[in-house]
């Protein structure tokens, strides 16, 4: 319990330094008999390599995924599925720079006062590189929903000041820009946008907006463990994410009842919602539409203007972060808010399975 | 593991419906020897009562807690706390139009796709009523923290449309006015407001914001059990609460780098932050600044204007939903945002003290 | 996580002292559309009641259960289960023996040492009193094993020296005599043995056999939370326990491979055990044979002759316990541990149906 | 939640199958700046190791430790601590004899049954090579303790009908003989013991019995996670494992009051016991004196003799198990035994720090 095991019944435990020896996850709880290849992860972890386009940092990081356990015969087998993936760059580097000093906006002092010291070689456990381990995860947990008609999809809503309107959406521009962003045009726009971040040694936040649909009514738990609450906490644990919404959201705090109640109706017989201000939940749990929200994602820490910081000793510096970094973290963020998605639903779904004792009596008698 | 057991080590578990016999909550992981009367929870559960002004529902709720076990001579024992309020009205009601219709914006039908059936009077489960236990819980929790110089202050940012700027926060006025709002003027303004409401037959939302001063440095788990995400699930775990957002939140995602990172500067040997934009947390732990969120609440759902809605057999009807209904759920969901804080900091509080190897020395040798 | 809360699907958190207001739990997790009455519960409370026999404590307790939330219209709702058991006998007594004192066999020291002071009043949270909120869970618990047809059935299997053997098991005889002993003969050799006790003011330890019926295979989870497992925790978590056993248990010790391994054989198609030494389980799972699992039960720690022993601030005194005691505790905590068993299963059972993706596919297409 | 994740606070997350790629283990929750090489686990792994005597399997492996994450310039971060032992022998094997059979006293049966299939390759997951993760987790607990001066030692007490009485122990002896018997003439005997079950192609059980010293009063939580169940689940999970008792255990059944209580004495001003029936534990709760537990071990389930079994179909057969097994699994789980008792107690004393508001106030002020 400290902090790196997440989920109840589809469990996982990542582990790992950016500079270590590797990056991994072991799953405890994935179904027996989803079938699963190395393939199925290596393509999620290509989502989030660096180097894919100028705005994204040019480290060529060869991320592959070996499964270790818990797959045989080209099927899980209910027992623990261990993923590793080798750190490849681990020369020896030069850290006199951040070793002793404290980077604004990054954890180096927090990690200092809580644990004493700290693993400073590229940010340690407090690097980027530590999602991998969440992504590798949420590869399987995705794949497991997709066997259940559930399919999640996050991009990229917002760059700095340039916003994509909800109705401006075009699916299909989404992977042809290296943005992730559904609309060309202003894909383009953001593109010129984080230039002129880069050019001013600056970086750009956004946001993501995520979507989950096929997901049945009924997923999620009453009180603490809601679908929206525990989706609130999976997303606020990857590293830049400030903020969290689901559907309306923070306009729902300035709107008026009439104004965001969906009404229910009727339609073929079946229960419908005439709106989705909610994001496809009531009272926590899934109503059968569409499940939708949009994480806040600060701008990348490191950026290389001189910054006025401190050292360990307490002695005022002026601190210039050497390296290559994102100009922009949402691109790569993308693949980990789907992944974090993924797990947090396969979680609640699972749990959901006994709630009722018809269900019960179903599955023993 | 039906969603109402919260916390890894102060641990609550609340139940209770809205017009069943009671409600409450047993504790279990409070350390002994902490001072603790009924009046203590008294004071909160009063905060969240009932018709204390116009703008909160007329019914009457003397909610009296009683502790059943784990004080002895007035302290903690260490032993699990239960505490019951007995619920008082509960004369049987004229639920057949709530029975068999499903009400906009509320939990009746998840409810019923969940579980198959359920407890229709009053909400149940899904009551607001179902927050007393959390409340009752958090005093003690608040007492716990205030003990050890941690103090949390909820309030409420902004009722619709009108928002108190931070520059223009009046701590003074909060207890002055109904709404908890920490500026007179626009406390009025929001009253106004929420007349206009009342007369269109319509309700408001509103934010609330929560300050959590005198947290030391570290406290929150990297990765998963971050302080901000597990912030947020407890908060958006509240009914209505539809976005979270900590320090500068969703405006983060427009900033830039050197706009967004917080110097540290030496201050009289001290480090401290130049600004707060992180909102108190850096990697998911805390820096040693105050802690500020933010928590978007949506209307009230319950609003007398007909609404289209369907019954449970799917059948279209025009619902009128009777009965005295808060027009705004906001400044009697300030306390329970502060309960929930509470709750949250105080389990990762414990938690740390098992962080490093040199506290368990200085412990056991 | 002080303790009082047990399981992880099917969970439970009890609460209480002997002397304080009440004794009660809270269930989380119990699938909704169980039927279950307070009546259910009455029995299983009134089975390990004393005053029954003059073997038990003569101390009237009206232990009267009351269900405060979680059950509708006769049926759970899959919400918490609050059942309360209002103390009856709440006179002040005269503590001062005890209250400075450390009993033999007794957790008063242990109790300080951890919390630095305790609930001296009758034992407080160490009472025997505190199984009242595992029986009541436990009654819900076998309400819903025989819902799926599984049966738990526990009985003496010895009192001090007099061993009922296998092959004279009588299970007519089991609620005919006081000791729930399953052979009439030796429950009469036992009652001389326990007033032979009683005149030489000691007391008697036993032992408890459990057999559980209808389990299907496959039950448990492999490596930490095997079946045989999660029984000896909960089983020994019941204060007087001191050893725990399956099936040979300590006689596999002594024994070779194949003598006791239960060889499989075909019967209408169907695998069978000729044997089972292994009661009931392969592997931490179940194998479709009954469980058979025993409990050592330590001689009541109060009696009424002087003992040597040590006052808080390490006097050396000779102690007189007061008060009327039983001088055995097998046969009430019979239902103790048919009740700890059906929350072990009743969890493992829950947490099955999630095991393989067939059964996913097969509940969500 | 699969069952391969033990512990509360100090977590383990183990994984691997006796003829994947390896065997491993993550753990979560050990403290900062404890010192850790490689070579601390390793002394472990070589304690389980087969090939040391004729008693073992003369298998060959070496099992060796690498530590992946969580421990920087010699001392743990507090981050996740992963430790990788990659499998040597992985040629293909036939294992056309138990790839559709059940073997007697097996978990082949039990596993089909959960999960539908198996990886059936020198037993998976259920072989004992899965302990590997818990030895190199084990062996980190272990040196946690012996920080504190906690120290556990296991041993063999019995091999067969061999018994070593407490009276007779030398534990100068302990590691000079194959079998890690505290008696140097009972180690031959039972040596002479397993050669005649070898030549009649059969195994033998045993006894192992485990002390900890230097446990200070007050660890394990009352009710449900007393130290001694918390025990009893960590042994019993090992594979072989049949039952577990502390102090006189199943002697307490047969014993009286009088006998069984240890009286309390005052010694320079100190609490002490006159004598351990108890095995260090009142109430649940450590209480200063020595820990003492034993462990019933089956006798290996692999023989050579021919069994009746049966095939997946259903059909009877005449199984004969190739392949060399251990005549007998007590010498190689003594470590096993130790590795657990070590997480166990790493566990609880982490949360035992919580217990008391003076705890914290001195922590946190």
């Amino acid at each position: 319990m400290a902090g790196s095991i997440y989920g109840r019944l589809f469990q996982i435990s990542t582990w790992g330094e950016s500079h270590g020896k590797g990056i991994g996850v072991v799953i405890d709880g994935c179904p027996a008999g989803l079938p699963l290849t190395e393939e199925d992860i290596q393509i999620y972890l290509d989502r989030r390599k660096p180097g894919q386009s100028r705005y994204t940092t040019s480290r060529q990081e060869g991320d592959t995924a070996e499964i270790l356990s818990g797959v045989f015969e080209g099927r899980t087998t209910g027992c623990p599925i261990s993923i590793l993936i080798r750190n490849q760059d681990q020369r020896s580097h030069d850290y006199s720079n951040i070793m002793d000093s404290y980077r604004p906006g990054h954890a180096d002092y927090t990690f200092d006062m809580k644990y004493g010291f700290r693993d400073y070689r590229g940010g340690g456990r407090s690097s980027g590189r530590e999602t991998i381990g969440r992504v590798a995860a949420g590869a399987v947990a995705a794949k497991m929903l997709s066997e259940l008609g559930i399919h999640i999809q996050a991009y990229t809503k917002a760059i700095g000041p340039i916003i994509v309107p909800e109705t401006d959406y075009d699916f299909e521009e989404l992977y042809k820009n290296p943005l992730y962003m559904p609309n060309a045009d202003l894909a383009l726009e953001a593109e010129a946008y984080l230039k002129e971040c880069i050019s001013a040694q600056d970086s750009s936040g956004g946001v993501i907006e995520c979507t989950i649909n096929g997901i049945p009514a009924g997923i999620g738990d009453p009180v603490f463990d809601k679908l929206d609450a525990s989706l609130a906490k999976s997303i606020l644990s990857i590293g830049a994410v400030k903020g969290f919404e689901i559907g309306d959201g923070f306009q729902a705090g300035a709107a008026r009842g009439s104004g965001n109640n969906d009404c229910f109706r009727s339609e073929n017989g079946c229960i419908q919602k005439a709106s989705n201000h909610s994001g496809g939940t009531l009272g926590g749990m899934s109503d059968g539409t569409p499940i939708v929200f949009r994480a806040a994602v600060k701008p990348t820490p490191s950026i290389s203007q001189p910054q006025n910081s401190v050292d360990k000793n307490g002695r005022d510096i002026s601190l210039v972060i050497k390296g290559r970094h994102d100009p922009v973290i949402v691109p790569r963020a993308v693949v980990v808010v789907e992944s974090m998605a993924a797990l947090t639903v396969a979680d609640l779904l699972m749990s959901n399975m006994t709630a009722r004792m018809d269900s019960l009596v179903r599955f023993y008698k």
